[in-house]
């Protein structure tokens, strides 16, 4: 299967697929390593990650490279790679407290004395996805293997540079021989993690997410899903619009808004439309491409190829039911093979567009204009869950009762959500780690456990 | 469509069966009804499921003789709807205090400060099964509701003759206008509900569990299946004979061992097998039909006729391949169109044997020897994944070495596990709600509710 590069738009690398012959052969030796893994004690297999870490630190570099060439931009692929450096010692510090005391006594009356242990998934499957090709994959692949699973891992079949370097890291690590592994392959090797695992972890996209979800049902295992909606941003008439506008534009297009945390769509009151509209824009048009020089500009290319036919699609559908584009251009440019998206802005936009309400993971913004509250709610309760939201205004009072009534996971007051500026913020703390209900802190070790209960009758 | 009744074989109810057009618009008004169930509170909600608990017991003679016609035996359905009842308080207790405060705050320094809400999915869909009829239902539609959900239930189409009680008794209650709907019909309303629900309740049998996973993913809405597995029972040396004798027997034929919690197979070490088995052999000789009689007798009909056929099929195969039958009978007795299986133990047992793997929801104890500790594990631990093991042992070392080792999600030490014992003692205890993870306690709400995080930068 060969590979494209987002840069060159070159199909310049060559994966190797494996048989599902080869793939079941390989869980049943990685069962059997499992089994010691999980016996040695969360305080050795905190001592090997660590061990596994010093070993990532001397590959830093081919690891930077590696991905670099997978994503085709830099500065973003430097902020992923501390991003997961540091969140290592996160994790371990989390687990240390996490998997002591052993058992928890959970009845003790006259009659019964019951006990609940955790024990891990034997063979834990990880798919990853292109957007962040290293941090969505290691998010998972270290507090499953802290929870004492073995663990396959198959990385986007458009991002897979790195996938060597990291198996040069494992190879290192004695206990990870036949406990951890790097797969090379595309959807159909994803398909068949969930035939041979005990447990399937996915981050990315909603259309991967349903389709996981259908095989996983079909091999009757559990599927994590975390994939993004369509992140919105509320402005109401008394926001601070100077710091709205700065925000908005970098949740938009950081990463070139290949992002689930990105913010696709922003509704502001049309007492401030205009004025917020102008701000935007002239702040917009001072970004420039990473292009020809990676290392200058802050848009990179669009990873994915088809990715920048379905940004050129919805750009197209919206202009032609009416919308305007105030910065930016109706297509994403090509240059010498790559495709580049300048951060662009839309307005006069109505939900029949697809751009408002499909994901787009581009650094594209649709400025629309609302009536009253209630109309902002709709609009952005119309798309299913988006994953994250923004409200902007002035007032406490006013912000909350916004908030409570947005359908989203998170919401996030007079800022904007990128996990990235969390992890920035709290390197030095641990309760920090709670933030990302579904990936951080308790839970990101609970999926990878099942309870067992002891129960004593006296 | 027609249902049979257990005790008679005539088909002498009929169930009418809702379209599709029909559900979504009764799923449309429950959502409406919902909004106002979440605001109004825990405190009122709490208020209310007491009001339905009296309206209950205003009409428990009329529920438990419908449920008794629907499954032809008395004693277990009087225990089944005393559980119910006696549950319906203990969920309130523990809702009184799961649901302050309201907000949790996750995350406080410096820069954010994060609060974590709870939101109950709108719509969820519970689908019942026939072995205990209410007490499958009830035991997720209760926290469902003080969660905040408003729920359709599907109870079997094998036992649907209380529902028209459990509906009358609804209509009495004024916040249940379009907020509780228990409906009849079979497996294509189950389907329906999966596509017109935010989220699906399953407990029964694993194979209608796989079934409702593989639908509840095709319309990416989560599932909570919990399904029985093939109970397993280890009788070591050091064993109190006596005592494990009667506790494996009470657990194998209580409910005609129509029971996810059932003992099914039993392990018994070598040198006691035959004192073991002479004993179980006695005691099981003891117990008798609930027939003609359904007041006197141990042992009810069969519920479902196809659940007959499978006994019969297994126990044929079985003794084709060389099982011996040392008490009960190689088929069940069919009793004025009713089925009946008397308590059936077996030995010259192995594992090609359909009925040392599969479920049989029948009264039924093959009991097979074995030779070492080690031998004892691999033959439990071949079936997949059982419910519920019990260890039967002298020495605590050698209970504990184990029951570790059973891939299991409950081991009762020395005694046998059927929640109706729970559930008996500990009417006056809160803290023994926490004992069934899945369904008691904490989880028996949170799988009802999505997390909200709002963040605050400050």
């Amino acid at each position: 299967m060969k590979v494209r590069n987002p840069r060159t738009g070159i199909y310049d690398y060559e994966i190797s697929l494996l048989s599902f012959e080869t793939l079941q052969i390989k869980a049943d030796v990685m069962r059997q390593a499992q089994k010691n893994w999980q016996v040695i004690g969360i305080e050795q297999r905190i001592k090997t990650i660590q061990r596994w870490k010093k070993a990532l630190e001397r590959h830093l570099e081919e690891i930077t490279e590696a991905l670099t060439i997978d994503t085709g931009r830099k500065i973003e692929t430097e902020s992923e790679v501390n991003l997961v450096m540091a969140s290592i010692d996160q994790f371990c510090d989390f687990a240390n407290t996490y998997f002591k005391p052993e058992a928890q006594t959970i009845l003790h009356n006259n009659t019964y004395h019951i006990e609940e242990f955790s024990e891990p998934f034997e063979l834990v499957g990880i798919i990853g996805s292109w957007q962040f090709p290293l941090q969505n994959v290691m998010m998972q692949v270290i507090p499953a293997l802290l929870a004492g699973s073995a663990v396959i891992v198959k990385p986007s079949e458009k991002t897979p540079r790195f996938i060597k370097v990291i198996e040069k890291t494992i190879s290192q690590i004695l206990h990870f021989n036949n406990l951890v592994d790097f797969v090379e392959g595309g959807k159909e090797t994803g398909e068949m993690l969930c035939a041979i695992t005990d447990s399937v972890c996915y981050v990315g996209s909603e259309v991967n997410a349903r389709k996981i979800y259908e095989i996983s049902a079909k091999h009757f295992i559990p599927a994590t899903l975390l994939f993004a909606g369509k992140g919105a941003a509320i402005v109401t008439e008394t926001a601070d619009i100077e710091h709205a506008s700065s925000a908005i534009l970098w949740a938009g297009v950081f990463n070139a808004g290949q992002s689930a945390d990105a913010i696709e769509r922003v509704y502001v009151h049309r007492n401030i439309h205009s004025q917020f509209l102008s701000r935007l824009v002239g702040k917009s048009n001072l970004l420039t491409l990473a292009y020809p020089n990676i290392n200058h500009g802050e848009i990179g290319p669009i990873i994915s190829e088809k990715q920048a036919t379905l940004i050129n699609e919805q750009l197209a559908d919206a202009v032609k039911k009416g919308a305007v584009i105030v910065a930016g251009a109706a297509k994403c440019l090509v240059q010498k093979g790559g495709y580049y998206c300048r951060p662009t802005i839309l307005t006069n936009l109505n939900h029949q567009m697809k751009i408002m309400k499909e994901k787009t993971y581009g650094p594209i913004l649709p400025v629309k204009s609302f009536l009253n509250e209630a109309q902002a709610l709709d609009l952005v309760n119309d798309s299913a869950s988006p994953f994250t939201c923004s409200v902007f205004a002035g007032k406490d009072s006013e912000t909350m009762k916004i908030a409570h009534k947005l359908k989203s996971k998170t919401v996030t007051i007079n800022d904007v959500y990128l996990e990235n500026r969390f992890y920035g913020n709290q390197k030095s703390s641990n309760t920090s780690l709670e933030i990302k209900a579904e990936n951080i802190g308790t839970n990101s070790f609970k999926k990878f456990l099942k309870n067992k209960d002891l129960i004593f009758k006296k």
